[in-house]
């Protein structure tokens, strides 16, 4: 299996559910709905939603419904896309720029550009909640449900989120940093992947293995943005580079230096793999995904 | 029963509530969950959560165990709250004070509120999702996240909020007030009335009066708060009175005049009250909240 081409096909396997999942932005609310779409779909490469869809077929290959994951998937997008969105407004890190487009409040104003975030946020929600989607029973998709909302709240990604703007141009203590990364990125990566095995069934210890290769991947995810915003340009990342410096964020470069930085991604990757190892070769992408997150840091 | 000493003895019963159900601000994210605590403590007359209460007490009498059904009113809540902090903002109504206090922004930043109401928002579904609380069967529990995420999101709530903001200082037709009543202020309260039947087991009649109930008070709860607006002081608001003529906002006065609009309010409690026709004594509460609401309006 190739990385590059599984990625791609599952990216088109996401965008194309969101046809799907995701309202037209018609009638009464339209243009509220359109800024909505603006961003779901401004691109980005639906990390959140593969791992969910992988997790499922680590643990449950075929037999998986597209029905019963998608809209998982697709809520788990939205998740994302409504914290970028509410990140890059002006009293947050006041980004004009997002994967090489204009951000959402430079489009639709703040505004505008909140509720966006807030609508597609409840919208998460309405879809994983909704007993018409797939026919996984009540009690997964309110697990699923509890999950997700749990990681991406105040406990999670918006407690990490409260917790990085307040940290901004102080010092704090390294375990400050990695309560911020497991929090404001990790926690709904982990999420992703736990609500995917819940999905497709899984045990005690293949959920508690999941859940760990979650934790890990969403290390190495948060520490290699933190090496991307430190030594990438701009036109690579879509987005401002250099910008953790100037807002005086704490980032895993600035503790440890580049190179010992890229040794503990390398580090978080390899135990990652090392909690598949009970799964057998359904699990293929999952090990595949956690080498393509290091390999982004170059 | 007097009306005042009903809502006074909910209102304790559902801030007394908030100890269980809304997390303490200790820990490493004490500072944002301060700020979320902050807002929803503030007061307010818990209308949302009384009347998911009543509702389930209009069917199942003293049988509705309050482990299931104060989840459901403390999320209301919590959404409720949301919406304030977030339509308060500067981007958004710019208020700086609410319930005669200052509002959340004022105190803690404009990202600091933003992420308050995001993380009430999230909480609500971790609320309404967790297996944990009380003992209603999944499938009520998934059938309630639903309902009230629908009302909240951007058919209802947010994209009310958004048709407001995007019609301030333009003309238009009635019927687009009245899509913004229904959607802003009416799909919650109907939602609020509507998980109140679901956990209470109500059959589809039951149901389906309640949600015109709800509907009808929502209607006259928003109508009413148009007449404060344009007739009440400051003071007695305990937030800026005359803002909806000096954001340029289209109201019932401004279409129909204060009497007419009066009238109109009457008309749609008399309404919800015949909703409540084939109800026994047990809806009585859900009859006075509705005349409660109209004798706002003096």
């Amino acid at each position: 299996m190739e990385i590059k081409s599984y990625l791609k096909e599952q990216r088109l396997l996401v965008e194309a559910a969101f046809d799907s999942y995701i309202p037209a932005a018609t009638g009464d609310f339209a243009k509220h709905i359109e800024a909505m779409r603006y961003s779901l779909l401004a691109g980005g490469k639906r990390v959140r939603p593969i791992l969910c869809i992988a997790a499922a077929r680590a643990v449950g290959g075929n037999t998986i419904d597209d029905q019963n994951i998608l809209p998982v998937a697709c809520a788990l997008e939205c998740i994302h896309t409504y914290s970028l969105i509410h990140d890059d407004l002006p009293a947050m890190d006041n980004d004009a720029l997002r994967r090489g487009k204009a951000t959402n409040h430079v489009l639709y104003g703040e505004a505008g550009a909140i509720l966006a975030g807030d609508g597609l946020l409840t919208w998460a929600f309405d879809l994983l909640c909704n007993p018409s989607h797939g026919n996984l029973d009540s009690e997964k998709k309110l697990a699923i449900s509890h999950c997700i909302a749990h990681a991406a709240g105040s406990f999670g990604m918006v407690g990490g989120q409260a917790l990085d703007i307040a940290s901004e141009n102080t010092r704090f203590p390294f375990e400050t940093l990695q309560t911020i990364h497991r929090s404001k990125t990790g926690a709904l990566i982990t999420a992703s992947v736990v609500s995917g095995a819940i999905a497709a069934g899984a045990d005690r210890e293949q959920s508690e293995a999941l859940k760990q290769y979650g934790h890990q991947i969403g290390l190495a995810f948060q520490i290699v943005d933190d090496l991307l915003n430190a030594t990438a340009t701009t036109e690579q990342l879509g987005k401002a580079a250099g910008s953790d410096i100037e807002l005086g964020k704490a980032t895993y470069p600035a503790y440890f230096g580049i190179e010992e930085t890229r040794k503990r991604a390398l580090n978080a990757i390899e135990k990652a793999k090392t909690c598949l190892k009970d799964f057998d070769d359904k699990a293929q992408p999952l090990r595949l995904l956690a080498d393509y997150i290091y390999t982004r840091s170059h």
